[in-house]
């Protein structure tokens, strides 16, 4: 095995980390080269709104559009904001020193005080100070794990694989019925994929169906990769799953409910999502694969009503919405499911299918779909 | 390595299921011999509700009473949940028979049919469901786990401990930045201890903070074992804590926030909760230690008022609940803390530690107070 090291401390890490670190001086010094020069101190971030956000057709991902706005000191609606970019671009630029990382909270921490003088924040909640944080990312054209913060982890993966996380390297396929939890961060300086034989991914929504699933020893018999994200994957797992797909080259499978939760949680894996539109180019998985449940599986499996969980207003609502994304609108396939949920009148679960057998899911559904190439993307 | 087994398989399960199918169909048969019998069908339901929740002063723990309800087949406000409780107990008897695992929401759709001849569905939903299983575990003395379901997993560990989970050997020092994922269930004979050097546990509540320490190599410095729960420790969280204490004789200190609700996460680790009180006798640990935060900490680490959290109404609500909780009514330093808490009149997170430097927390507040053996319990 190879020596463990301290995460953040490898040539790769510290390669990444003087990028950064750059791209953080050059911003405060074009802010101190326009003061000095008698300038107002000014610094422009891209525009994260709806209204700023493209869809992609050609490489089919949701993108941030070119609309920035400029943050400047003498503006007494932007005095604060532009105070708070500057004091969390220290903050990273100190973590950086420091090779160490810290959690969104841990942040919001570490930029408050009262400014000197009188009796304001310098923060007013945490949902200010991550804001400032995604300003930043976009600005900087950093991801947030390249400025050395993390966010609560969720999720788990076991499977055809050897990785290697902070120099340990971690058996996929001996990780007992509790699996690997996929950190935060998963950039290449941490994570490395030593040794796959998996051929593609299995993703499913919840840690529950993961359990079956690896109960069953599915990634053994059909030689694959099993994860979970805990319902809406955070960006370690999305991170996690595009690098598969794009180093290793392996197809991406979604197992989630037939429902606009689960649709949402497929669009947001292979487009991005309208909030983090910035970061599509290195989270969405254009050609991920939506494997079911299905509409018409209703039928098809031959389900009874027990499966039947009714849409309310607010379920039918969501589907029209998400039926009217550009990138579903002109799908056929896609149009024809979400008319399908909604002419069913109810939503499905993936352990719904428990009603057939506690393993249907795993010896034949999944199996039949992967068989017979029936799935959406 | 160990060869990896299905789990399930082993010998140490086979014979545990031995004991769980006997009860069950001891159960079964009682019904059976008072219905060949002519007499009525019944099963006795100890009482789960805090009316018949003792504190068991002596050992340290709550547990459940000696009330029980009777369940009656022709009583028409129990016929229901008498054949909930059938049904569920014949599903019970399949998965062991099966060797195979179920989520609670797997055995609400397992047990899910209408009635036949009827337009009666078997359960109105989950809570229904998770409510009788909840009833099988007390009447027929055996875990959840015993019965082969799980529930949703959450919390990872790392540490100088080698665990072998279901035949894979787990080396929790190599975990990389991720940990090892803990199981719902974690019964001896999924899980067994290989190798540990560790002399003690440091759990603490939140995944960021988890992050944290680890990053820091905290359990190598101090040679021990790091876990988290996601917030409140689900049962298989509480349940490996509990036989690393028991079985490895390792202390458990605990880091939460300096909340009520940090304090309830500790009293439920350590004495168990009112809803599983039937389950104290193997969940909780009498001799958990609360390490922190301390209300009194704010003086003593020379805090800034940048921690503070105003408490709410309902903060102070719940402090004064758990003031009055017997096993802390009669703890003076128990009473100090809450009464701290009360008079500071803000709470303080773990993370707020953060304001004084990074790693504070790891290399300087919890080595201190584990020198000092500065902790409540």
């Amino acid at each position: 095995m190879a020596k463990s090291s301290k995460p953040g401390s490898s040539a790769a890490t510290k390669a990444r980390d003087a990028v950064t670190h750059k791209k953080i001086v050059t911003m405060a010094e074009g802010v101190a080269k326009r003061a000095l020069g008698g300038k107002e101190p000014i610094v422009a971030i891209p525009t994260r709104a709806r209204s700023n956000t493209i869809w992609n057709k050609k490489k089919g991902i949701l993108q941030m559009g070119e609309a920035a706005q400029e943050r400047q000191l003498f503006n007494l609606n932007q005095a604060k904001s532009f105070m708070q970019t500057m004091l969390h671009s220290s903050s990273v630029k100190d973590l950086i020193g420091a090779e160490k990382t810290l959690s969104l909270r841990g942040m919001f921490y570490k930029g408050l005080h009262t400014v000197a003088g009188t009796k304001e924040k310098t923060f007013a909640d945490q949902d200010e100070s991550d804001g400032i944080l995604e300003d930043l990312e976009v600005s900087l054209g950093a991801l947030r794990e390249e400025l050395h913060i993390f966010a609560k982890k969720a999720g788990t993966v076991v499977g055809n694989i050897t990785l290697i996380d902070s120099g340990d390297e971690i058996d996929c396929r001996r990780m007992g019925s509790g699996g690997y939890a996929i950190p935060s961060i998963v950039e290449p300086d941490v994570i490395q994929f030593k040794k796959c034989e998996a051929k593609f991914v299995l993703h499913v929504e919840k840690n529950t169906v993961w359990s079956r699933f690896n109960e069953d020893r599915f990634w053994e018999k059909h030689n694959c990769i099993l994860t979970e994200g805990g319902g809406q994957p955070p960006r370690g797992v999305r991170r996690l799953l595009r690098r598969l797909n794009e180093e290793l080259g392996l197809p991406i499978y979604c197992l989630l409910d037939c429902d606009p939760w689960g649709h949402y949680i497929y669009s947001v894996i292979k487009q991005g999502s309208i909030s983090l539109a910035f970061e599509s180019e290195r989270l969405a998985i254009p050609d991920a694969k939506f494997i079911g449940i299905r509409a018409k599986d209703y039928k098809a499996c031959g389900l009874s009503d027990d499966v039947q969980i009714d849409l309310n207003d607010n379920d039918i609502k969501r589907a029209r919405e998400i039926a009217a994304y550009p990138w579903f609108e002109g799908h056929k396939g896609w149009q024809r499911e979400i008319e399908g949920l909604l002419s069913n009148g109810f939503k499905m679960e993936v352990e719904s299918l428990i009603t057939k057998d506690i393993s249907y899911v795993t010896e034949e559904y999944v199996p039949q779909r992967l068989k017979a190439k029936d799935w959406l993307e």
